[in-house]
């Protein structure tokens, strides 16, 4: 298997690559979703609940905020507007959690952090909200083993090649490790980088790619974080 | 007067120093306090909604879907609930504006970016909302100038210490132009580089700052932004 000879710089995603995150919105529409069941079937709501998100994104972009106020649009449109002012409230209050839930870090991440740290320059680059990432990167307790943080609107090509140019990287110095194919690898692999598939359990829909996106694209997929390390030949450090 | 010798790098805020900002969530806030006048007196709503802003700055940040959330929050307090769903519909369609408001480029600044451009680096550095700040940007159409975009969640010393160590630029070589006395000139004092003041019409509340916190600072305030190129001793470019 191809492997990159000439590192400098290693980039991770951090929901759903470094801790856990979308369980978290899954809990949190489930539970919403049962609060106005006796206005509207929950899988019906969870649907229209998506399409509203989605159709907000230009708008809102990514993050707890826009999830919060597409839940509560969903939630009016759909009870035609008899969701009372309470309800709402309690949506509120339940969402919030979402901006300050303890952090999970998945499993193996301190290792690899540690052992990769030791050797390069680790950068996190997560999209969505600005203040809501920031706050999660201090709350998971991993921000040191980083040198710097980049949060961007959207992880297209076009952002990842404004990072290497700011730092001063080529592509072929550059890896990327994060679980969504559409956000972490296609974009990476188009720009002439390296990047690394770390699947999570589960992925948002938004995030899903069809089969065709992926003709002729190879890259390499790990069942765990931890065989990043095997992959770049690098043993555990004990820590 | 005193003035920079060796600037390298000249930074300015976005909102309210670039284009008009306030006077949109100014006017938003007088529309949602006289859509709810039925329920409450408009001063009181305008009041509440300040103390919840501010209550809710820790979870939300700065921006515009904060303000949604704190405004739907306010609403649904001080009507006990009695808000209906299609008022708070109202509430999100109104402040939505907020989010993709023509963007109004003050007097003056096309001129001075021109000049200031031909000369050196210039940089936005806007806190709040990424989404946001960067919509605004592009909206703007002075985006051109700039060499470099910070969006950053809070604009005390150690954010912009972080930015200039990013640029490898020294304090002295660095000045701050913006309107908030709080975010844009005391902080970037603090950590020995240039800050010019120019004031805006109107000023959030928030960002007011009480006059012992000015006790033996001294900083240039400019009318207008035309100004700057006065103080800098540069002549104003045909553009």
């Amino acid at each position: 298997m191809l492997r990159p000879e000439s590192l400098k710089l290693i980039a991770f995603d951090a929901d759903d690559t470094l801790w856990v995150n979308e369980p978290n919105y899954v809990n949190v529409q489930q539970t919403l979703s049962e609060l106005l069941a006796h206005y509207v079937d929950p899988k019906q709501m969870i649907d229209r609940f998506y399409v509203t998100q989605i159709k907000n994104l230009d708008l809102f972009g990514y993050g707890a905020k826009g999830f919060m106020l597409s839940m509560i649009e969903t939630a009016i449109e759909l009870t035609n507007g008899a969701v009372t002012g309470a309800e709402i409230q309690q949506i509120i209050d339940v969402s919030k959690s979402l901006l300050n839930y303890p952090i999970d870090v998945l499993d193996g991440v301190h290792e690899v952090l540690d052992t990769l740290s030791r050797r390069y320059d680790l950068m996190i680059i997560t999209k969505g909200d600005l203040f809501d990432q920031e706050s999660k990167i201090a709350r998971s307790g991993v921000g040191n083993y980083f040198k710097h943080m980049e949060i961007v609107s959207e992880k297209d090509p076009a952002a990842y090649r404004r990072i290497l140019q700011r730092y001063g990287i080529q592509p072929s110095e550059f890896l990327m490790i994060g679980n969504s194919v559409k956000s972490d690898i296609l974009p990476v692999l188009e720009i002439g980088a390296w990047a690394v598939h770390v699947p999570f359990e589960i992925t948002w829909g938004h995030e899903l790619v069809p089969g065709e996106r992926l003709a002729g694209r190879t890259f390499p997929r790990m069942t765990t974080i931890r065989e990043v390390l095997t992959w770049l030949d690098l043993p555990e450090s004990a820590c």
